[in-house]
């Protein structure tokens, strides 16, 4: 199923959501039209469950990841490298675009991904509490638009970063999470 | 022209560049497909008016605004408040997620669009690089990778910001303001 969501999200990424068919994914997969049925029971369906694996790919490659580590700072500093990491990847880079690009997903199949979305700001909301709460003193900003700000800075990473130019993917993950800090809590 | 632009943007916004036909944007605007036809030569060139309109506008209606300010910290403030209310506008709602979204364009037109849209990130960038030097010392970050930064927390905005919200518009801009120059020069 996830070598189907990958193959398909290429295509709705190439062709877009409304100009793809079931047709043109089956023979990109390299099923039947009858044969991808059998897997998916629709194009809505196929659509939320790429939304849904790249949620689950954030769950993995991020949040699994630094689940254990105690001190909020350095959870929040893994997780936006993390989080840069995974938006950077070439592999999931139709995902990723397709994740953001949610018009497409209607009713019931939204709402479920939308709550996805919204537990993982919530994550990112509390951190971030968590680190000025450490830091002491009057917050300068809102743990949520903070949150908002950072999921910005991220996910727009996808329209103009290329990890083969001049800035290396290193680099540029720990200028954007110094960046990040030094707004958050108004010193480097 | 722009009463079409507007309406066309709404039509590929609710349908998708590839699910919308002309027939459905000429039915939308009210006129006979002919007549559209008259004023636009194809759907790849009323895409790429869409974009042009959509960079017009933040000529209009953020650098002409701020063009005759002297202080580069004042200038760039006034860029990123103005740049804010353009984003937030309900009214222009359509024409910044086509701006956004800009796949669908192709060739030629493609690279004029993105042409308009290098030049507004130079202009970021030399405005934060004279922000800098203003303050003097080391910069803490490259004028590249903080413009970029700017338009993604900017840009973001329109997937979760609704300004009927808790948050008042004059808040949110003043709040990412804020934010920026602390992350642009380590104090606020």
């Amino acid at each position: 199923m996830r070598e189907i969501c990958r193959i398909a999200a290429r295509v709705f990424y190439e062709k877009g959501y409304d100009g793809a068919s079931m047709q043109d994914i089956a023979s990109a997969v390299g099923l039947t039209k009858a044969g991808l049925y059998h897997h998916i029971e629709s194009k809505d369906h196929l659509l939320f469950e790429i939304m849904n694996y790249g949620m689950d790919i954030l769950q993995e490659a991020v949040l699994d990841k630094v689940k254990d580590i105690a001190d909020p700072r350095e959870k929040l500093r893994r997780t936006i490298i993390g989080h840069i990491d995974l938006i950077v990847r070439a592999r999931d880079l139709e995902i990723t675009v397709i994740l953001h690009e949610n018009r497409s997903l209607k009713g019931a199949l939204r709402t479920k991904i939308n709550a996805r979305k919204r537990e993982y700001i919530r994550h990112l909301e509390d951190l971030i509490a968590a680190v000025q709460q450490q830091k002491g003193g009057k917050p300068v900003i809102a743990p949520r638009l903070a949150a908002f700000a950072l999921l910005g800075i991220i996910n727009w990473l996808y329209q103009w970063y290329r990890p083969e130019g001049a800035v290396k993917q290193e680099e540029l993950a720990s200028t954007y999470a110094d960046f990040f800090f030094r707004g958050l809590l108004g010193a480097a």
